[in-house]
């Protein structure tokens, strides 16, 4: 394993053709006092960050990548030459590839709230010695964008080509276009919505459920590598299934069984592969993510709702400049097609330039993280063109 | 109260008009030993059931009913004048109704494995003295059929004008007709599938494990009173999501908020309504249903799949003599239309007489019991008519 302090720039030649090759994420401090819109405070807070590409002159040819709930800031490359998966994106982004690397400077920063080095819940309170747990600051889409663009100014990025995000990661690039409409020329959501739903609602909340039932949990209260794994594991099994489709499962399980099972037909541990796929999700989820990170994050995208927020989706937008693509796909059931088409129409009532593509996928909700030839045409045309030409699916 | 041992009959005058009125429920306890499929054995077992209207002389006027999995043998009627509730079918069964107790005896009973007065893992084990727990033989919906049919012996019953149930109740209707074709006239199976798909299994499983992973659950072993109580409650709030629909749960809580919550935009407590309902039916549903029958039951739903079982669809319907009419609803993404229609589909290819309606509503899995008139004309319909006339819609 190589020396990553040699690594100077964030991302060398790709150990794999087309990627970003092996990137060091760094840490943006920023230290002044930041206002939560919940009112409550921090005296500042950490983004760990990734990037890819170079910034050009004009410091204009930057694009953001948000990631979704469970994501975080490694979206290309890898860490390591003997790192076995590279971010969550790779199939996105790199050189020639759909937002490419070669022309692009591209950066994503874990969340405010979240666990993967951004400062969060599981973060330790300079005052107490100990983490925040439940004293940390409630965290909405709009901080997170906001806590964002402090990066961007450190960076001394001057304008957006483009934010790019799924699901929370497309409401956040919707918060984007609202909130610094000067700065972004193209928002590009996928698989999102303008408004969390009820059966979304619905299904946070049982897995918050989960998480603050197992005793572990204990108001909050708990040692790093403790916590309450069990509950974190069972909300991390329950959302894994909203996040794909009958369709995919089926066609990658079905209903076949575990070798081990084979010959025992009555017993209530693994029996069918889904049930082994689901458990080692759980599993290896705990291992990355902190359980209050999960509550603030899910309650975060409850409270996501731009009609309720600006009074209406139209008065939302109203400020919006960029040119907005919002891409659903058939089978995400989600964040339905509706719901990305509604974000569209609304953009276009106010006068806006903005497109609606859909893609028919049956692989759910997480058809924006899959490889997709379609999707890559749609990115690729939406970025490089001058005045981004998509047609608008209605 | 009245003194429910005078009421000789298990239904007496409607308390509502057009109900069944107070019902009683009975034990029928069988005394021989029962081999289950799994070839596990229990010496004998204890069924509840009530009945409505009355045999005819010929004894061939019985219908059937088979519950869901959270169901129990109390589908129509009143225990008592105050009772808050009636039956869980209450709008489909009674005099007059589309299931006309002034024409048929229709009867119910819990299921094997169940806990609501028939033998599961809840029950005494005579040789322990205490709760069968893990012991319990594994349960198949063969099982439960194969139980109900000695129930219906020692009634005297000739044969079923019908059976009819939904969801798992529906699955019992299928075996019902391969198990005992000579017996049944009338096979009515909403809201089902022929086979478990791995969506279905997947919640399943991520219910069992919030069961099994509470402490409480102590590998099955726990006082009747006690038990995973919040295992079972999240398993049951998670599962209760998948009944309804995105668009029923929208119309009924939307994204509004509990009264005590609208100061309070930053908690983890109970701030949405649909955070309230669900939390309720969990609470609800852990004073009335038995963890281990949960994971049995459930286990005996996952292990569903006549194909599999028989060799081909085809196969397992060949010795089918009953007409069948199977209901979708467009809006079940539990067990979605197409998987009834496939049953229809295949019960058409071997040349049986089968009829496949879908009806259109956005309730969601649950719609099979929720009132509709469209749903008791075809009901009704079915069960009248002398050969049963309904078309088949493709």
């Amino acid at each position: 394993m190589p020396d990553l302090d040699e690594v100077s720039a964030s991302a060398t030649p790709a150990v794999a053709p087309g990627g970003v090759g092996i990137v060091v994420p760094r840490d943006f401090v920023h230290s002044r006092p930041f206002i939560f819109q919940s009112g409550q405070s921090l005296p500042g807070f950490t983004l760990r960050y990734e990037t890819y590409g170079q910034l050009n002159a004009a410091r204009d040819n930057a694009i953001l990548i948000c990631h979704a709930l469970s994501g975080d800031h490694h979206c290309a490359g890898r860490h390591s030459p003997d790192d076995r998966k590279s971010g969550w994106w790779d199939n996105l982004i790199g050189p020639g590839r759909a937002v490419d690397t070669d022309r692009f400077f591209v950066l994503c920063a874990n969340c405010l709230g979240g666990c993967v080095g951004s400062t969060g819940p599981s973060s330790i309170d300079p005052g107490t010695g100990r983490p925040y747990g439940l004293s940390f600051p409630f965290v909405t889409l709009r901080d997170m964008v906001r806590a964002q663009k402090l990066l961007l100014d450190d960076l001394g990025v001057a304008a957006l080509h483009a934010v790019i995000g799924g699901s929370m990661g497309g409401m956040q690039v919707l918060q984007w276009g609202i909130e610094y409409p000067g700065f972004v020329r193209r928002l590009l959501a996928m698989a999102t919505t303008a408004r969390e739903g009820t059966q979304a609602i619905a299904f946070n909340e049982v897995g918050r459920q989960a998480i603050m039932q197992d005793p572990a949990w204990n108001h909050g209260d708990y040692p790093k590598e403790g916590g309450p794994r069990t509950g974190l594991a069972i909300a991390r099994m329950m959302a894994h299934i909203t996040y794909v489709s009958d369709a995919s499962m089926d066609r990658k399980f079905g209903r076949r069984k575990k070798a081990a099972a084979q010959g025992e037909a009555y017993t209530f541990d693994v029996q069918f592969e889904v049930e082994s796929y689901l458990r080692h999700q759980g599993q290896s989820f705990i291992n990355r993510f902190d359980a209050n990170s999960y509550l603030y994050i899910t309650r975060a995208l409850d409270q996501f709702d731009l009609a309720q927020a600006y009074g209406s989706l139209e008065a939302a937008f109203a400020p919006v400049q960029a040119e907005t693509l919002v891409v659903g796909f058939t089978s995400d059931w989600l964040f339905p097609p509706g719901q990305n088409r509604t974000i569209a129409l609304a953009l276009l009532r106010c006068g806006k330039r903005a497109a609606y593509a859909e893609l028919d996928t049956d692989l759910g909700h997480d058809s924006f993280l899959l490889e997709s030839e379609d999707l890559y045409t749609l990115v690729r045309g939406f970025l490089e063109r001058e005045a981004a030409g998509v047609e608008f699916c209605p």
